[in-house]
């Protein structure tokens, strides 16, 4: 397939930056793929760092940018942000959309190996490769400045993709994170179907497991609420923090009271995140 | 009835504030209403000011709060916003989802006096008494301090529930508000829909004709993008521009170069109107 040509669908003006959203053909999923990027004002007189944002379940390309309410600051700070959807769309896989939890909307940015999912759910190598080659070609984007952070099981996500890929990303952080997949339901559930029964093939997509085996991150910045439904059975992240105290890795995790899963927790928590990777990428 | 009992949807923290949903049976419209609340941390030690936001066609309740991005700054200046369900639903009038300039989600904030719309689109009658006077009973709100703005057909609710009211509301403005229905295809689909082909019936509910015959306002804010789809043939600020001028009624109207309709252009002035209104309201 040749290099992606990037098609443009909308394009909203938004604090004096844009927000854009896109449609390509993705090699590395096999069909078509869709991101949204923001391009703060900065963009238009040179190159600014680039923060990818992962989302969770059920999510798209667009719920950031209509709920995160992150512009504003990001155009202070003059970050761009990517934002990918949640998984290939629309691949013919017998019932993709069946379940919320697997298949569409839920690819869990890890690359699938197991039928019938593994040529097209390759989120990992989307995200981590194809996509921000697509950026680095098409944006004035400072390739050598990337952050990444994301919310649940892009909250996950953000983490896998930095601890893979030590010294990568310059900047990484989390909202209400599933923290150790392989131990819980949801993880348990996307593991077994995209990586089969093997649990060790699962550690090596297990964020608290990687931290467990030495793999390290720039100091992390995890928010919880406390009132979060998914915190005791899906999330916890009690055992991200055990796994960061014996490894030595730098993690500032903050249980806010009161607040519970949705976008209203992470816009309230959007500034000390987007500052937290401005004084990494934009030092 | 009975005064309305308020039933509560959903809460969230936000902003060290809350926003909650609620329905409840309504004397005025003859059925159940729904509208949201940001409660901003302020409200837990006394009342604070009330900001009215009026939303446009299509969208409801939620719409605000889930793009204006307006929590940040409402928290900090200790506004209290309160968002109306944009019509009736579910009201059993024929074909009420049908079209999307009239019936559900285009109530228009007007009284109808036309069959079968008279008995329950009423949004004029709930905005200005029955949503109020919930709103002093349930909530910590200064009552004497209120404040209205909105976007669209939203944009000119707030203006003619201002004019319709002088003295009532300390502060107004308004984002691409339509704004003399009597002369674009949107507000005469709808005036004839609900007040009939009288024109002078018309004329008591069209912002520019109530300036025009000498109705007041406060100082008037109004933002318009310029790469609004609608400004053309729909929003025409320019009338209200013209009857602002002959009239006296001061009036900020800023053209925003680039901007579309969307809540990407609201979000983005947000920070303007809200001080505007804080201004007026929290002196």
């Amino acid at each position: 397939m040749a290099a992606s040509t990037l098609r443009l669908a909308t394009e909203h003006r938004c604090f004096g930056g844009t927000v854009a959203y896109y449609r390509h053909d993705s090699e590395v999923c096999g069909g078509e793929m869709r991101f949204s990027v923001f391009l703060p004002p900065q963009a238009k007189a040179g190159k600014v760092p680039v923060l990818y944002y992962l989302s969770g379940l059920t999510c798209t390309e667009e719920t950031f940018q209509i709920k995160a309410g992150a512009h504003r600051l990001a155009a202070e700070l003059g970050l761009m942000l990517v934002v990918p959807d949640t998984s290939p769309r629309d691949t013919g896989i017998p019932n993709e959309n069946a379940d919320w939890e697997v298949g569409t909307a839920a690819g869990f940015y890890l690359d699938a190996t197991q039928a019938p999912w593994a040529p097209r759910f390759r989120m990992f190598s989307y995200v981590t490769r194809e996509l921000p080659e697509l950026v680095g070609r098409s944006f004035p984007a400072r390739m050598d400045r990337e952050g990444i952070f994301g919310h649940s099981m892009g909250g996950h996500g953000a983490l896998v993709c930095a601890l893979r890929q030590p010294g990568r990303y310059r900047s990484v952080s989390a909202f209400a994170p599933i923290s150790a997949p392989l131990r819980c339901p949801w993880g348990q559930k996307a593991f077994r179907t995209y990586l089969g029964a093997d649990v060790d093939a699962g550690k090596a997509w297990d964020a608290t497991e990687l931290v467990r085996s030495g793999a390290r991150l720039p100091p992390l910045l995890v928010d919880q609420g406390t009132s979060d439904k998914f915190l005791v059975e899906q999330l916890k992240p009690e055992l991200l923090r055990e796994a960061c105290e014996q490894s030595g890795q730098p993690l500032t995790l903050r249980f806010q009271d009161g607040y519970d899963h949705g976008y209203y927790f992470v816009s309230t928590f959007m500034e000390d995140h987007l500052r937290h990777h401005a004084a990494a990428l934009t030092a």
